[in-house]
Order: structure tokens, then C-alpha cells, then sequence
């Protein structure tokens, strides 16, 4: 029954006809050990998770690009790549960014990552959440499903954020804000979900209270100063699966979960079915969409149709037994005629 | 110290060196009858609010066109309008879409008309919240706002809504999604915020619990069948200001608030100043924009450069004394560099 | 259809046979006043509402005192004093403490004063509450449903508490708790909810934000420091009904609402009909106990029957067409026989 | 790190001076075995955990009543079977019923019971919660603790309730109640904290959609009715740990988990530590009296002196680091001197 994200994804995949290669990694060095030894089996079709793939492909291995039709990404973090690579010019095949379509981020991204990075900490430290101060380290649509968890859960939440819209939404959201270095005095414990690097670092673990909690629930393991405090702890303990106690020359002592790896997929067990189907089932139209449409298709990143996300969603309230409202003729006239005033 | 919003927007207005002409009413044919008087002043710059403006200039006094520069449209179903007539190729000057600032719609259309729904219908009824079964019809930004504050308010919130992404949001927000036809006999307070019209019908109301409450904080007061209701009730009776009860043949009572006019507006006091400042804001940098980039913008739709957003959004959260963290030069290559993988 | 609550009250105690006189006062002064008059017409039947007619009696009229068979009272702070009475041996006549009936505190004091606190401010001052920082001092059941209420707005919750039991129960419900002297430097809005005096002092006030709200939403206009803050001001300045704004010469600008009387009732319109049915109904149904077993009952506090209880939350229930379980006779067992084990 | 509470527990009776013994038992007959051993070694003091020692001490050891002190109980259950006991005059030594304290039932059941009730669900399921239909049966203080994490996670929560006045507290919270048999057909997960017997029969769970979770938070694995889905099962799959599938004749499957042991318990830790802790020391400081006051104690049920809920809560906050606010001498007064009036 314990559904494996893996196998269903290569499952769907095998059904529209691919054969299925699959990368894994728990931290970022064996990752693209990994990401070499599969595209030695020289990809047509490129499905990524972080822009590995796509990256190393136009970095290293230019040589593969003439086999690639296209492909898709479902990282927030990925995207931004490849949109990077867009931007200067240097994508060169069809991309999907899946994790743009509605039906992935709004989903997966807030209630998936929202639930597993709770699932994860408790399960690494046991700890009461009601009455904590927990920190989100980004406002993104995984911070803000980790946030809206964290306070469901009972704990105070305080955001550090970057961008100022979304600083001032999770203001209005009754939140509290600050940077980090003073958020760093007043967690009980700190979640990073920014997909940047080094946003928690030495410095400021150095000023956490004695037993604070760190852990990362955004991209890699860079998100936290990981090495810094391996190197600077004069003591570390490991005092239950996932939860490494590293004692600071300062006094304190911080709890690392899951090496700084992701939380909910190093100590729980990743998304939920329930999210990881809609991913799946955007990702699986989407490429479909590209073959048929291949030859037409020139490099870039291509929005997901919006029929798709529509399709997806639908089957998606099917499965809930939820039936929605529909628009009379009339209806759609009146939103679509602006002829008729308003 | 009691703010008028209108006031504030022409004074803004002035600011930046323009004679303001404004369209005030409270229901449609009362506006539109005031559009046709500003319309005489031959404006140069329209400053939209409901695309009432644009679509009587386009569609009856094309002469007017030569003179206008441009323009803002700063609600959703105005901005949707007017991407409708630009998808016809039928927009003839350039529009800046306030609406679709972050700056405007994640915060007035969200926490704005999330308050002041809720503060028109305490003030028309002084109903308990609490234990209510509350309709929102419409999950789109000003749905969610009325949404989240009904169950802040302690209300058991059902939506209704016809998009299948927003319905799913809605049912993994925890809330209880169905068409109107079943809402009808389920709720005790019913609000329209969809920017469409007859969302909720006589057929509806009939079905409707004796005593139900039913008010609109959309876009006209079309949303709901108020002619209809007007026409079939045997007895009408105003119990409060703003709360005239409906007595249907079929036996129960309809609490129809504010006429169907918007109730945020016409029970309460509207926005609270403090995100109307944000709307203003935005619109008013908008409008600068505009006018300084006149001569290159081409008619259509144009978005609203991020920097405009930022200054806004920054602006604000200095008033709240809210500080946010800042990106190191290493982060912002880590964000922009795809070279470096990821 | 505005129900006055007083009317209600008068006529339901009408129905049970009593002849009914009733004390109003929205200041301290003005209420003791008619607190005399009113007992001029040798009261038999003393329903009470913050002790005033009880103490008068005892402290300043004890001829009466024969004439009296017994009472009730209904508020928090007036079952204290009544308690402190009866610890003291010096209650001359029994009391039933409606409000510690569940039907009456639980929805009373939680739902009834969140709401109408939240409806006062807004009347008052139409300032957003999404974002600000509002700090609630009293954490019993008016003051956790005004936090509760403050949150579901969009509020950045303080509480200010004396009993550690109440300070643990908010800080485990992740909100901030801190001393009154700290959180008068962070607070945007405050509410006073303790039923004790000088709450709110002037000392606190000298070191609020420029423009901070200062309400009460306990007992009387003693818990906010009023007098001082007149005498102290500057300039006095009504901004809106209710709302007036006190220039202190320290340069800040403290906003008073209501004088300082009970928020909800004087900005807006009291307890909604839904929770004073509970309250009313309790009370009367304790009247006719009282009536009904006078002979019997000794001076002193009595607790109201949890017969009274459950019949005024089924009648409510079916008000809301709500329909609950039932235990079978094997469960009844279970509950009461502690020979079977557990 | 990871902290037994029963070790706890026995080193703070070892702390003050009691040889300790202990039961186990994860269900009914192996704990009633244990306790049949472990009353062998004769006990002075019984700190039970549902009334197990002290009903069969009455029931079957009355010889070992003469060696007995006096004890304490701490969960609600064993609380209500010990005042039957006594209600019945068959309580033959004092008991101090830890539950009832504040300090133990306010966080325990409520913060204690909610979180790792969810994080029992998790583990055994990792199902996404968001969007879930979670019935709660029983909303007393473990049942809305329950209630409010769900919420939190995003669940639509229904509740069963036989107590009217909880049940009206449920709906006035914004929740759908309904009787067992209705909401029977629209969960998706059913949890039982009643502290009853046959809370969830066959009957229900016939009714249930396929697939439907079922677990117990409450007391014993009798909350469920166990023993007849065993019977009437076609088929019995573990699906994964302390996840089982049952197959009905009538085609649909049940999920139980843990075998209807409290999930909390069997497929997580237990309380974290930061609740425990309150609840030991009440305990502790409960034992303390008991020992100190023996002499002059009478059998029955005695309160916990409320001195020992401040010191425990008071050492709680300074654990938070959290401050609170002291009332002056003035205030006290006021609060107890009935003869300055309200």
C-alpha cells in the first residue's frame, strides 16, 4: 500500500511509451553521481527534479542535446533555472515547467511539503509544537504551507522572507517578521525553504538557544551552514535517527535533522499520495503534450495548457466526491462580452 | 481622520499634476449615468475602477479616443474586461491592470474586502457568527479574504465555485465545496464575490432557510436575482438599515442586505485605509509610469513593472517597522547563475 | 427586529409572574444612581449584573434584606464578588451564578464578547486588523474570545495575564505572552478584558505608538486608566463616534474608545440575540428554580442545576437543527458502573 | 534523548522515597494481568492510569486496603470511575485526581493527546490530512484537542457528541456535529476519545466509505468495536505497521490502526515530553501532599490544592522564558473586597 513516488512516476511514464531512467540521491554529491551515470543511457525525453539533468546536459554533455526533445521540471528551484538559462539564451530544447502549472505548486508545494515537514520533525525529535516558536525561512508557496502547518499545530510562527510582497503578505497574514539574524535569538526551531543557499548559517546558529532545531525543507542541503557546523562543534551526538545534537564552542547546542537534507523526505516519508497524483498527472499530460507536439515546439519554457490543469483538477474532485458550480451560457457570455458593459 | 478613499485618490492624482474628474454610484444606472457626465470632460487619463470608463469610451464615444494617453483598471472583473477587448484587438490605448499588481489584489481584494464583508453584515444584522453556515460563492482573491475571516469569525464556510483549481484549493483549505443549487439549502448567510451575474437566483432563495441572509461583495449588484426578488416577494420590510426581509410565496424570509450593492461598502465603510494606501500607491506609480513611458507603449495590456510593486510593498512594511532579510551577493548568483547547477 | 436585550429580559422574567424593575448606567456614577432608585421598590428578586444591586443592599440597605428571597447574576466579575461575599459569611441570601452556568459563560462571555468587541473597533475606527499587533490583556473566557477572534482576523495576537495557568494556555495556543509594561511598546490596538482596575494605566499609555487604540471590553470603564490619561492630554480631539484621540505631551497619540465603557456594547450593539438567548434563558430557568425552592435554599452561592443546562443547550441545538448522539443503556453502564473496570 | 515517561515517572516517585512498580499493558488483558502482579507486592501508594488498581483493589483485594495510603488518578476515564466510587460510599482511601487538575488536563489531553494523535495518523498512514473529512468522536478536552490539530492540518472536522453542551461548543467553533450513525457515511478518518465503550461498531463501520481510517485516542481498545470487524472480515491485510485492512462482506475495506489502541501511543511516542512534564510534577506534588496530610485525610476524592497548579505552571512559563504581568496590591484588593462595590 505505501506508495512509492518513484515507481509511480516511471509507472505513468511507461504507460505513454518511454523507457524509464531514474536518478536518486539523498545529498548533493551522490545526486549527480547519479545524474552522469543516466545520461549515459543518452535521454530523449528529460523529466527533472532540481534541474539537474537539464543543467549538466547544456553544461557538460552538449553532445546529448541532439537527442533530447524536450522536457519537463518540477522544482520551484529548478524552474528558476531553467528560466535562467532561457533568459541568457542558452536553453536549447522544449521545457515544461510543471511546477508553474497550478495544479502542482498550489498543491504539492504548500499542502504536501506543508504536511511532510511537520511529519518529519516530529517523528526525528518527538518534540510539542503548540507553544514553540517556529521559524520559516521563506515565503514561497512551501513556506507558507509550512507556516499555516506549523500554526495549525499550535506554535508561533515568525517568517523571514527576501521578497517584500511576500514579507508583507505573511504580515498581513498575522505573522511576525524579521531577518534572520534576529530570528536566530528567539526559534525554538528553524525551517528553511528558500531553495538559496547558506540561509542559515554559523553565524547565526551560533546565537540559537541551547536545543534549538534546524532543519531544511527546501531544496538541498546548502541551505543550511551544514559543513560550518560539522567543522565548529566540539561535540555531536546523535541522540535518535535523524537528529544529530552538535555542541557549539559558544555552549549551545544545536539539533540537525536529517543532515540538513529534506526533512519530510529524509525523516517522514515525502509527499502524500494524495499530492504527489496531481504532480504526477500534470507532469505525465504535459509530456504527452510535448511529444505530440514536438515538432513544432522550439526551445524555451512553454507554459502547461491550461485544458490540462483543468482535466487534472477535475479528476482530482471526482476522486473527492466533490461536484462544483458550472457557468450558465449566459454567464460565460457576460464574463467573456465586453460589448454588454459591466 | 476619517479617510475617504476617493478623496485620497484624487489628492494623490493631483500630486502628480492632473484636473480630476471622478464617477460616483451606487448602483449601476446611477453610474452609468455619471460615466456619461465625466465622459463630457474629455479625459486624457483614465483612471478605471469596474471598466465602466473604457468599455462606454470604446463602445459610444470613439471620438474620445484621440485624447486619451491611457490608463488603469484596478478590479478584477474591470481588468478582466479589458483583457477581453484586447484579446479582440478592440483595445485602442494602453492600460496598465492595477488589479493585477500583487500590491493591489493579494492585499485589497484579500484582507480589504475580507474585513469590511464582514464588518457590513455585523453591522446590518448583528447576526452571531459563530456556529453559522456561511456561503462564499466565488473562491477567487476576495473570496478567500471573506472566506478566511467568516471562519475567523467562527462561521462553518462553504464554497461555491465553477473553476476546478479554485475548488480544490478551497476543499484542501478544509471547507466544504458544492454547487448553489445544494448551498441554498444548507446556508444561514449567503455572499456573492464572483464579478458575474445571477449567482444566486430566485430559484435559489426559494430554497433558501426561512430567515437566510444573502448579500453581494463582488462587482454590481447583479450577482444576485434582487429584480426577481423584488417582483415574487408578497411582503417587504426593512428591519435594520441595510436589512429589508423578503417574505417568498413559498413561506420563507430572504434578508437581503444593502440592496445587493456591494455590503463592504454600502453597511460598512469600505477598505480600511491601510490597504487602500497600497491600491493608490500602486495605481498612482502606475499612472507615472504611463505618462512618462507614453510615447513607446503601444495600446494593449501592460503589466505592472515589479519595480513599482517592490517600492510599494517596501513602503509599506517601513510603516509597519517590519524589517526583511536581504539576499548576500553569493545568493543572488546562486538564484541567477544556472551555470554553477544547483 | 433589533432585539434589546433588556426588553428580552424584562419580558421573560414578566412571564414567570414578577413585577420588573431595571438599572441602567453606562458609566459607573450614572449606574449607581439608578442602582438607588431602583431599589426603592423593595425588590424581591434580585437579578444582578456585576454585583452592584447585591453589594448596595448588603453594604448600604440591609432593611431590605428580608424582603429579598434570592437572585442571580450574571457576570463574571459580579460571581466573584458574590463568592467573595459568601467566603466572608456575609451573603444574607442565596445566588445562583448564572454565569457559571456552561450554557452562559461558554457562549456568553466567549462568542458573544469576541464578536461584539471585534464589531465595536471596527465601528469605531474601520482600521484593518489583518496585520496589526493587538494585545489583549485578561485571558478568561471574554478574553480568549476576543484573542481568538483577533486571530481570525488577521491579528498578531499579545496576552497580558496574571494567572500562570491562563499564561500557559496561551502561550500553548501560540500566542505571545508578556507583562503589560513590554507590551504596551508593541501593541497597535489594546483590549482590556479582566474585570479588575487599572489595567491600562497611564504610565502604559506614555509608552504606547503614536496613534494606538485603546479599548475595554471587561467591566467597568475602571480598568483602563481614563481619568489620568484626561487630566495628562494635551489636545483632545473626537476623530469618529467613539473614537477619540488624546495627544499626551510626551508626543503620542492614544485613541480611547468609548470612554473606556464596555466596547462592544457602546461602539456597537452588544451580545448578538444568539448568545443572549442562552444567557436569558438560563437565568430565567434559575429564577423559577429559585421561585420554586425558596423555602429550602440557605444563603449562599448555589450551583445552577446541570439539568437547567442541558435543557437550555438541547433547545439551542434544535435551534440549529443539530442532531447529536445518544448513548445506549450499556454505555450509561459503562460510564457510571466502576465495578465492571475500566 | 528520547524520554519514557514511565522511567520519569518512577524516578520523580523514586525522588521522593516510594519503591516503585509499574504495569504495562497495550491492551485489556495483558494490563489487567500486570496489575493482578504487580498489587502482590502489597502497595502503600497507587498512582493509577484508569482506575485499573483501584477498582480491582476494591473489587477483589479488599485485604490489601489496609495498606494503602491514599493514591492519585490521572486520566479522565479513571477520574470519573473513582467519583462513581465514591458517589456510591465504596472509596475506602483518599484520592487526588490528577486529571482534574488544570495543569494536567488543560495541556495533556488537549495539547498532548491533539499532536501526537495526528502524529500516530501520519505515521501509520501518511495520508494527507488536507482535505480529509476527520470525524472526532467525543469533544472533550483530548477530543477538541484532537478537533483542533486536524483543523490545523487542513481537515474538515465533524464531530459526535452525546453532551449537549460540548456539542453546542462544537458547532459555535465553526464544526459540523452530527450522531455517530450519519457521519458514519461521510469520513474519511474517525477518531474515538470518549473514554466509553462501542463508540465505532460494525454498524457504522459497514456504512463507511472504502478505504475509511478508524482509531482510537481515547481509553481502551474498546472504543471500537474490534472484536466484531475481526469476525465479520473477509479479509485482513497489513498494509503497513499498525495499518490493517479489513474487508467487508459488503465490499468495503476499513483501515484500523494500531488494532484500536490509543494510535498515539502504538504508532507514535506517546505525549512529548513537554506535556509529561507537567503532568508528573502535578502528580509528584499531588503524592507529596497526600503523604504529608495522611493522617488527616478522609477516604474519598480531594481537589488538588490549587497552590501546586501555580507552582507547576509557574515553572512551566519560566521553562518558556515567558514573563507575566503581577497584580498590584490596589488590584488584589479590588478583586477580593466585595464592600468597595464593582
Amino acid at each position: 500500500m505505501r506508495i512509492q513516488p518513484d515507481d509511480v512516476a516511471a509507472s505513468i511514464q511507461r504507460d505513454i511509451g518511454a523507457e524509464v531512467f531514474a536518478v536518486y540521491g539523498a545529498d548533493r554529491d551522490t545526486f549527480y553521481g547519479h545524474v552522469q551515470a543516466v545520461l549515459k543511457t543518452r535521454p530523449t525525453i528529460v523529466v527533472d527534479d532540481g534541474a539537474g539533468l537539464t543543467t549538466t546536459i547544456h553544461n557538460d554533455h552538449a553532445e546529448l542535446l541532439t537527442d533530447v526533445i524536450g522536457g519537463t521540471e518540477v522544482t520551484s528551484t529548478g524552474v528558476l533555472r531553467i528560466k535562467n538559462m532561457a533568459d541568457d539564451g542558452a536553453l536549447r530544447y522544449p521545457v515544461f515547467p510543471t511546477n508553474d502549472a497550478a495544479t502542482k505548486h498550489l498543491f504539492d508545494n504548500r499542502y504536501g511539503t506543508g504536511q511532510n515537514t511537520i511529519d518529519g520533525i516530529l517523528r526525528a525529535t518527538n518534540m510539542l509544537l503548540a507553544g514553540s516558536t517556529f521559524v520559516v525561512v521563506g515565503y514561497g508557496w512551501c513556506g507558507r504551507g509550512v507556516a499555516m502547518r506549523a500554526r495549525g499545530m499550535g506554535a508561533n510562527v515568525i517568517v523571514v522572507e527576501v521578497d517584500p510582497v511576500r514579507a508583507l503578505e505573511a504580515v498581513l497574514d498575522g505573522l511576525t517578521v524579521m531577518p534572520m539574524s534576529r530570528a536566530a535569538e528567539h526559534g525554538d526551531i528553524f525551517v528553511t525553504v528558500t531553495g538559496n543557499r547558506d540561509v542559515v548559517t554559523i553565524e547565526h546558529m551560533r546565537k540559537m538557544k541551547d536545543g534549538a532545531v534546524v532543519a531544511n525543507s527546501g531544496h538541498f542541503d546548502i541551505e543550511i551552514g551544514v559543513e560550518d557546523l560539522r567543522k565548529e562543534a566540539e561535540q555531536v551526538t546523535e541522540l535518535r535517527p535523524n537528529c544529530v545534537e552538535y555542541r557549539l564552542p559558544v555552549g549551545n547546542r544545536i539539533l540537525l535533522l536529517a543532515e540538513g537534507r529534506l526533512v519530510g523526505q529524509s525523516a517522514a516519508e515525502a509527499h502524500p499520495a494524495e499530492v504527489m497524483d496531481m504532480t504526477f498527472a500534470t507532469q505525465a499530460l504535459a509530456l504527452e503534450h510535448l511529444v505530440a507536439n514536438a515538432a513544432s515546439l522550439p526551445a524555451g519554457v512553454h507554459g502547461i495548457p491550461k485544458d490540462i490543469e483543468n482535466r487534472v483538477a477535475k479528476a482530482k474532485l471526482d476522486a473527492y466526491g466533490v461536484e462544483i458550480e458550472e457557468l450558465s451560457d449566459q454567464q460565460k457570455r457576460y464574463l467573456t462580452d465586453w460589448r454588454v458593459g459591466t
